[in-house]
């Protein structure tokens, strides 16, 4: 694909609804030496859309379900307004940027989730084997940086399925991984896994999997960010040389929790 | 960017608000013999999206004023809901499309209308010279579809423009030309350019700029219709070897009205 190491890394949806985060965000983005790769978020903007086209929202679980109108919503809101913003954001900085849904390129096939026990209407979970490393490879190969929004391609029925965004980058880096050495990170509002979740001075450097288990048992680290971590771990082992969890000020420095094995 | 000859195919709004001719149309488009792009219009979708938003549509000379609201709304259902949905069914045909603004790897870059005498806002004249040919030439090598919905790049401001739709494919087409020979479709709802505009049977075959002069001094061709022959001749002019137009129904058969010099 390129014979350099390639950082894939993700906005969630906090930067997205701050416009000076994002601005600032995108200004370090374009400064990160290339090949790489963004992954972005949601955040309100659609909820608030539905809300005013009176689309009532549906939540099971604490999770939203994306019936066909909500589908429509987060696909004109997430691969097309927040999507193209960026890019031209990214554009003004010098950095050659397109953006793609999973469906373009086919670059993400995905299934729709088995509607038992709960039904999450389109909702899609992406197919890691399937991920279309091809359309990356050509991107990157030309100079281009890929931004990605989280709506995949239903490999079943030929429409669009609503994905995560943390599982897009996860598939995205793990896919990259197979051709060369690639780097997972992960930008919020926190500087990192904080051993204390009030005090941003506690970030911890380093977890390894030795680590995690005693972390765990300690209850250091917060319940929310349990699944953050496990779906790192998950990363390496399916290939990805190291997941780093940070604030989304602080790109390029040395900074957040980097997440690898022992080795 | 390969040796084949391109087809650069626009279809326009009407198909878009109809789903069934869409489809028909998809599926044709799919089985047309590659390298192709395909350049969408917008449709009604947005002016419905307007109103249920309650944001007002500003009328000037009989076109639409995008104000800032308005450029929001058309980038959400051109470049979101409408290419990624054109994407899948696509895909679903087995065609390898990938969906694209003119923001994306910076290969429409525009300029903003001149606000005097009229100001229609957010509304971009693409800058020919600058198109960038590096992605179209990345895609189609790589066996990609491109779909191009008429959002551009503002190139003086790091935002979005609403381009006119017919004017997207023209450029593309002019771009193409510089590399292999490119052919432009136009398709619409009726089979053609008319003798008699109520007479679907009155197609008229060729049209080349002398029997053009004739026509327009015999008063055949209807008004509505000057400005698409005068742009199909500016693309021709510009390099295109010949520029179609067409039913959307009619995709794949010999017919409608081809534009060309004489030579």
């Amino acid at each position: 694909m390129t014979d350099r190491d390639i950082k894939v890394v993700k906005i969630g949806g906090n930067v997205i609804d701050n416009d000076e985060a994002l601005q600032r965000f995108v200004a370090d983005f374009a400064a990160l030496p290339s090949p790489k790769i963004l992954i972005h978020g949601g955040g309100k903007l659609a909820t608030r859309l539905c809300e005013r086209l009176e689309i009532p929202t549906t939540m099971v679980g604490g999770r939203r379900v994306t019936d066909r109108d909500t589908l429509d919503i987060v696909t004109m809101v997430y691969a097309g307004l927040i999507n193209k913003r960026i890019v031209a954001a990214l554009q003004a900085q010098g950095c050659n940027a397109i953006g793609l849904s999973g469906a373009d390129g086919g670059v993400l096939p995905a299934k729709r989730r088995n509607p038992e026990p709960i039904d999450f209407g389109y909702v899609g979970d992406i197919l890691q084997q399937e991920v279309n490393i091809d359309l990356l490879r050509t991107l990157l190969n030309g100079g281009f940086t890929p931004v990605f929004c989280a709506i995949t391609l239903d490999c079943d029925g030929g429409g669009l399925l609503n994905s995560n965004a943390d599982s897009v980058a996860s598939a995205v880096a793990i896919a990259a991984s197979t051709i060369v050495p690639t780097d997972l990170l992960f930008c919020f509002e926190k500087r990192g896994v904080l051993r204390d979740v009030e005090d941003e001075a506690s970030v911890i450097a380093e977890i390894t999997p030795e680590s995690y288990a005693n972390l765990r048992s300690e209850g250091v680290i917060n319940k929310g960010m349990l699944p953050k971590i496990d779906n790192a771990f998950a990363a390496i082992r399916a290939g990805v040389r190291s997941v780093i969890i940070k604030h989304s000020d602080e790109l390029l420095a040395e900074s957040g929790t980097i997440i690898k094995t022992d080795i």
